[in-house]
């Protein structure tokens, strides 16, 4: 795996294109907006997604992708959930027959409920596939900090191949069988860390923050589990590891996002107030509906769509989820 | 349960006492110390172990159990470790036959490494025993933030009776059948506590502790399988709960310990300037032995133990587990 092709010059591609470019490995970084491309090969910053770090003097950018891929040995797609059908169906055309790809991205289809890779798969036709996912916030990856990621996929080549080629001394990569749950751990966390950031604004306290994130990924778990991933999947790196670092975070959106509604903001009025929209408001719907369909009791999840969707009180969340009928905690643990 | 008597004034002890109180419950608290137990008595505050938190009027605080065991229905026995042998020894001859108690002492006893329940058994003889535990920050307690909590225990007529009358708006107690998990989850977290120490010290990041976490609870679970707990409980509010609680809070003494070894304080140091030496610090070493005798791999414990007991440098152990064989992260999960 000498030669890479990174689709996104979010935080997260672009954190993974100077991980790879340290590892000696010849990167290529696509970016949709050819002027912020031309920015990023000769300024060799990212200061819209990831200010602060430099972009070593080998990667190649470009927002041309026919350019980057002559002699690609792997794709990796670092695209946001909302763009991602559109950004690889224009690629499609030109990538070559077979030649594998990695997904980084977080998320599920809004309307048709998707995972990253069936939508991949839709759009790319059958070629390997494979995804990495943990806690891994971008920009520490990028600073160098010491790091754990997961990759999992049907092609167990490629995956031990991701797992040898993406690990270093500060980058340690795991392998797991469970696709589908290491894929669906980090969409479905960001409806928890909401709530954990509702929390926070209501300082409540580490008792009860540590409660909700304990009780929080047996409802991932509950859920994944419901969608087909194993359920002990969620309780690793790409699953409660994953949780655990947006819902402690500082900077994490959807802590963010919901520890201002903790404080007393409409959830309208915080949304008109952000240029990007949190993933955990806009998959706390899908997720009630996924719930409800698939019979599932999920008390946190539920609360946080009345809240952000029903104009409930987090007030009244609070005491419905203290109060709700007593419990032996053995019937819903793994 | 009308009646109740905590035996201990720590800040667990008293918190449950004004817990208690506050629901109507008529409750005795026993200090060992006459002169302090005076102190609570007439200026209604605890600033030795609960700085800020007034002691309710109906508590009787007293020094001779005797004068509060008269129609007691319930013990609760909030005894740190290394007491609680002595302590309820000398006890033993004035406890009614058959009262029941509520163990809430967290750790396993130097030397012999039994649970409390074990101690208090062999200490009390035959009674109704059932434990508290969970993320529990005795102050966040007494101010009446929501908190969470497991009861467990042999007798099941006990465990139900303390869910339902230690529960109240602000705290919420599950039950589980698991009583030796339940017990362990608070005495084997304190070593994975102060590895997230040395992580805050050596400023290693969110992701490095998310996954210092994750994979530490891992090792909670194995080793408290091997000790005849149930996997799952490990991975609920008694195991990961607590274990996250400490992990994070910045009051943690096992936590606050390990930080200052990743300034690059020496152990030994560190310990001659602490008045309590922080339990995670006393549990590296029988963790250890424990992990050999049933054969067990516990690379993050195992660290701490180095660092602590021989002198190894947290770098050296940072570096050790990041670079251990590439490995499948479902081989160990749950």
């Amino acid at each position: 795996m000498k030669r890479v092709v990174v689709v996104g010059d979010g935080g997260w591609g672009t954190a993974i294109a100077i991980h790879l470019a340290k590892k000696g490995v010849d990167v290529g970084l696509w970016s949709h907006d050819g002027e912020y491309a031309k920015h990023l090969r000769e300024v060799r910053t990212n200061p819209r997604f990831l200010p602060g770090y430099a972009i070593p003097a080998g990667v190649r950018v470009s927002s041309a992708i026919e350019e980057l891929l002559p002699a690609a040995e792997l794709l990796v797609s670092a695209v946001p959930m909302e763009f991602l059908r559109s950004v690889w169906s224009a690629h499609a055309r030109a990538l070559p027959v077979g030649l594998p790809l990695l997904s980084l991205t977080k998320g599920v289809e809004q309307g048709t409920g998707l995972r990253p890779t069936q939508v991949l798969r839709e759009t790319l036709g059958a070629r390997p596939l494979a995804v990495l996912s943990g806690p891994n916030i971008a920009w520490e990856i990028a600073k160098g900090c010491p790091t754990t990621s997961v990759t999992a996929g049907d092609d167990r080549a490629l995956v031990a191949s991701i797992r040898e080629h993406f690990s270093s001394g500060a980058f340690r990569v795991y392998s797991n069988p469970d696709a589908i749950g290491v894929e669906l751990g980090g969409a479905l966390k960001n409806v928890i860390a909401v709530a954990a950031g509702v929390c926070d604004g209501m300082n409540l306290g580490h008792n009860a923050k540590a409660a909700l994130v304990t009780r929080g990924v047996i409802e991932v778990a509950r859920l994944g589990a419901a969608l087909g991933g194993d359920r002990r999947t969620f309780f690793g790196l790409s699953g409660l590891g994953d949780l655990m670092t947006t819902c402690y975070s500082p900077t994490s959106r959807n802590r963010t996002f919901g520890e201002r509604i903790g404080r007393g903001a409409r959830p309208q009025d915080v949304i008109a107030s952000t240029k990007q929209v949190a993933e955990g408001v806009k998959s706390a719907a899908p997720v009630h509906d996924l719930a409800k369909r698939h019979g599932l009791t999920l008390p946190i999840s539920e609360e946080v769509h009345l809240i952000l969707n029903a104009g409930r009180d987090p007030r009244a969340s609070l005491e419905a989820l203290m109060l709700r009928g007593k419990k032996d905690e053995a019937e819903d643990l793994i």
